[in-house]
C-alpha cells in the first residue's frame, strides 16, 4: 500500500552507519580511546569561531521579519551576488546572481539539479569510487545511474570508457573532486580530457551532456601545488554543486549552492527547471539565517591543517607497514588496498583489531576500504600499531 | 531536453507572486503607505524575543561540533522526545521519539509524507478551498490530487462528496485547518464526520485511507471557544504535520515535523517510507540549530494578538460596508465574496483602489478573494476607505 521503494529505502540502514552503530556499542563496551572509527565523514574540527560571531551579530542587528522571514525561492538576492562576486574573482567566471540558487546543502542541490534536468529513462554517467547516494538521487529524478569502472591505482577518470559509454539518452556526467571515497583530486588535465570527450560529442551530435561537479571538499586540499579546477573554465554546459558542510564544519546546518555556468546553452531554461524542481521537491528557501552568514563568510574556512596532519601521519605510517594507498590530496578520506580480494572480509578482520573502515564496494570500487581520517589526532597516533597489527596478520 | 515538467513549473510565477511583484513596483511609484497589500501569508509580526535568546545561548553553549554536526536523518534524538512530549501532553496522544521526524519546515513534510505513501496513480483527495502546492506536491509524487468543491457560506469539509469520492485509488485524505485562504477551523464535528467516513470505508474494504492534517496555523486561532482539535484522537491512521514558520515568524528558516500517530496500522512501514522519502528527496536532516531551538521553546508563539486586532477590525468593516465574509476563526487569512461573478475581474479593479487581492481560482474556489491580513494595523486601518470605495462602485 505505501510506496515500496521508499520504504525500502528507509530500512535498509547503509553499511557505514550499520559499523557506525557497531562503533557506538563497542565504545561503551571497551573505551572510546580503544575503538579506532574511521567510518563516517562527519567534520571533526569546530567550525571557525567567525560563524558563531556571525551569527550572533546578525541575530542582534537584524529586524527578525526580515530575517527570518521566506527569502526568493532561489535565496536572497544580495546573498546570491556575493556568492556569484567571490566565484567569479576566484575563478575568473562571469556569473550573475540569477546563475546562483542557493540550497539546503549538497544532496539538495544534487536532487534539484537531477530532477531539473532528467526525463524517465535518461542516463546520468559517474566514476567509481563515487557516493552511493547519488545512484538514489538519480532514480528518483527517474533516471538511470551508469557508474563507470573505478581505475585502479589512480582513481581518475576513464576518458576512454566516457567515450564509449555516451549516447542520446545521457544527460550528464556526474564528477566529484576531492573525491568521496578516495581523496583523489581531479587535476586541470583530467577535466580537460572529460571536456574534451563532452564537447567532441558536443559538436557530433549537436546535443549537450551536463558536465556536473559535487565539490563540497573543494576547500580541502593540502598542499600548494594542488588544484581543483573550475569545470566553468573548460566546459560550457557546466554546473557546480556547492556545500558549507565540510569547509565551515556546518554539515547539520544544510547550507550550499548550485552556479549555473554562465556560458551554458540553455542557461535559463535550466534555472526554471532548477526553479521547479526545487519548488516540486518542496525546499521552498535554503534556511534564511545561514543564507545570511555565506554573505559574510566567504573564504573562510575551518583550520583544515589537522586533516593534512593526520593524512600525512597516517600516509606515511601505512606505507611504511606495507599498505598500499592511492596518495590522496584532498577530502579527509583515504582508500587504501585490501590484504585479501575481499574487501568485507578485510574490514571485518580489521574489527579484531577496533578499527573500523568501510568496504569500497558501496563507493562501486572491490578492493578498497576508506578511512575517514577525520578524527582527532590522537585517535590517529593511537591507531597505528593496530593497522601495523593487521597487515601483520596477513604475513 | 531537460525536465519539461519542472521546467514550465519553473517559470510559472505563481499569480500571488506575480501580484506580489506588482505591490513592490507600484510602492515605489506612490509611496509605500498608498498601496494596501494583501497578497502574501510572511507574517508581519517579528519572531518571540525567547528565539534570539535561544538561538545565542545555544551558540554560545553548545560545542560547536556536536551542534552544527549531522543529526540523525530523523532529527536529533532529544528534540523528537521534546516535540513527542510536549504533544502528548497537549493532545492527550501516547506518541513516542520515533513518531516524529524533524523536516525543513511544512512543504517538506508534505512532500515527505506523500512520497512515503503514493504510488503512481494513487489519489489524495482534500476539500476546496485548498493550498495550490498540494497540487504540485502531489503530482511530483507521482500521485493525483482530487480536489472537492467548496461549500461556499462555510468551506467545510464536504462530507457526502468525501463518501462518494473514496475509492481503491485513494490513499490520503489532505485537510488544512486553521485553513489557508479561508481562516475557516474544522471544528470537532467536522473531523469526527471525516473520520467516521474514513473508518467506515477502513472496516469495509479492509484498507486504510490515511488523514494527513497540514497545521502550520495550529497556533493562530483568535478566541477562547475556538479548538483545533487533533485528528489523531479521531482517527487511527493519522499523520500531523507542522511547521514553526507562522507561530514563530521563522518561515525562512524551514523547521518543522512529521507526526505519525501512534495507533497507525503500518506505523513502522510508514515511518520507514518516511525516512526514505526524505532520503530520496535529499533532505539529509532538518537545520541543525533551529532543531534545537524547538526543544528550548514549545508553548511559546509571536504575539498573535496582532493578527486577531487585524482580523476584528477588518471584519467589522467589511461587514458594515456591504461585503459577505465566511467568519475567519484562524490564520491570518479571510476569504470575502466577489462582488461579480470572475474574483479574478474583481482583483482586477481592486487595484484600482491600490487594493491586492488574490482571487480565490488559485485555491479552487471561484467567486471569492483572499486577504491575507498579516499587516500592520496601520494598513488596515488606511485600506478602509478603499475597501469601502470598491464595493460602492457596484453599487
Amino acid at each position: 500500500m505505501l510506496n515500496e521503494k521508499n520504504v525500502a529505502l528507509g530500512k535498509v540502514r547503509s553499511s557505514i552507519r550499520e559499523l557506525f552503530e557497531y562503533g557506538k556499542k563497542r565504545k561503551e563496551e571497551i573505551g572510546e580511546e580503544n575503538v579506532f572509527d574511521f567510518s563516517l565523514g562527519n567534520p571533526s574540527v569546530p567550525a571557525p569561531p567567525e560563524v558563531a560571531e556571525a551569527l550572533k551579530d546578525i541575530i542582534d542587528n537584524t529586524d527578525p521579519v526580515a530575517l527570518h522571514g521566506y527569502t526568493s525561492a532561489q535565496g536572497d538576492y544580495s546573498v546570491r551576488k556575493s556568492v556569484a562576486d567571490y566565484f567569479n574573482a576566484r575563478f575568473s567566471t562571469a556569473l550573475g546572481a540569477d546563475c546562483i540558487y542557493m540550497t539546503c546543502g549538497a544532496a539538495a542541490s544534487l536532487t534539484i539539479t537531477l530532477n531539473a534536468i532528467l526525463n524517465d529513462g535518461d542516463e546520468v554517467i559517474t566514476f567509481a569510487p563515487y557516493f552511493p547516494e547519488y545512484k538514489v538521487f538519480t532514480e528518483h529524478a527517474g533516471g538511470k545511474l551508469i557508474a563507470l569502472p573505478a581505475v585502479a591505482g589512480t582513481f581518475k577518470p576513464d576518458i576512454k570508457a566516457l567515450e564509449s559509454a555516451l549516447n542520446p539518452r545521457v544527460k550528464a556526467v556526474l564528477i566529484n573532486s576531492p573525491n568521496n571515497p578516495s581523496g583523489v583530486v581531479y587535476g586541470e588535465e583530467d577535466i580537460r580530457a572529460v571536456a574534451g570527450v563532452l564537447g567532441k560529442y558536443r559538436k557530433e551530435h549537436g546535443s549537450s551532456v551536463y558536465l556536473i561537479s559535487d565539490e563540497p571538499y573543494r576547500e580541502l586540499v593540502f598542499d600548494k601545488s594542488v588544484k581543483v579546477p573550475c569545470i566553468m573554465n573548460y566546459y560550457d554546459d557546466s554546473v557546480v554543486l556547492y556545500s558549507y558542510s565540510k569547509s565551515l564544519s556546518l554539515p547539520g546546518e544544510r547550507i550550499g549552492y548550485i552556479a549555473v555556468g554562465d556560458r551554458v546553452r540553455e542557461r535559463e531554461e535550466l534555472y526554471a527547471g532548477i526553479m521547479g524542481a526545487g519548488r516540486a521537491l518542496g525546499f521552498v528557501c535554503a534556511p534564511a539565517l545561514f543564507q545570511q552568514l555565506v554573505k559574510r563568510i566567504h573564504g573562510v574556512t575551518s583550520d583544515i591543517s589537522v586533516y593534512k596532519r593526520n593524512r600525512d601521519v597516517l600516509l606515511k605510517a601505512l606505507e611504511s607497514y606495507g599498505y598500499t594507498v592511492v596518495r590522496p590530496d584532498g577530502a579527509f578520506y583515504m582508500f587504501v588496498k585490501s590484504c585479501e580480494p575481499s574487501a568485507v572480509a578485510f574490514c571485518e578482520r580489521a574489527k579484531k583489531y577496533e578499527l573500523l573502515l568501510v568496504a569500497g564496494d558501496d563507493f562501486g570500487a572491490e578492493g578498497y576500504v576508506r578511512i575517514s581520517y577525520c578524527v582527532s589526532p590522537a585517535t590517529i597516533e593511537r591507531s597505528l600499531p593496530a593497522f601495523r597489527a593487521l597487515i601483520e596478520s596477513y604475513k
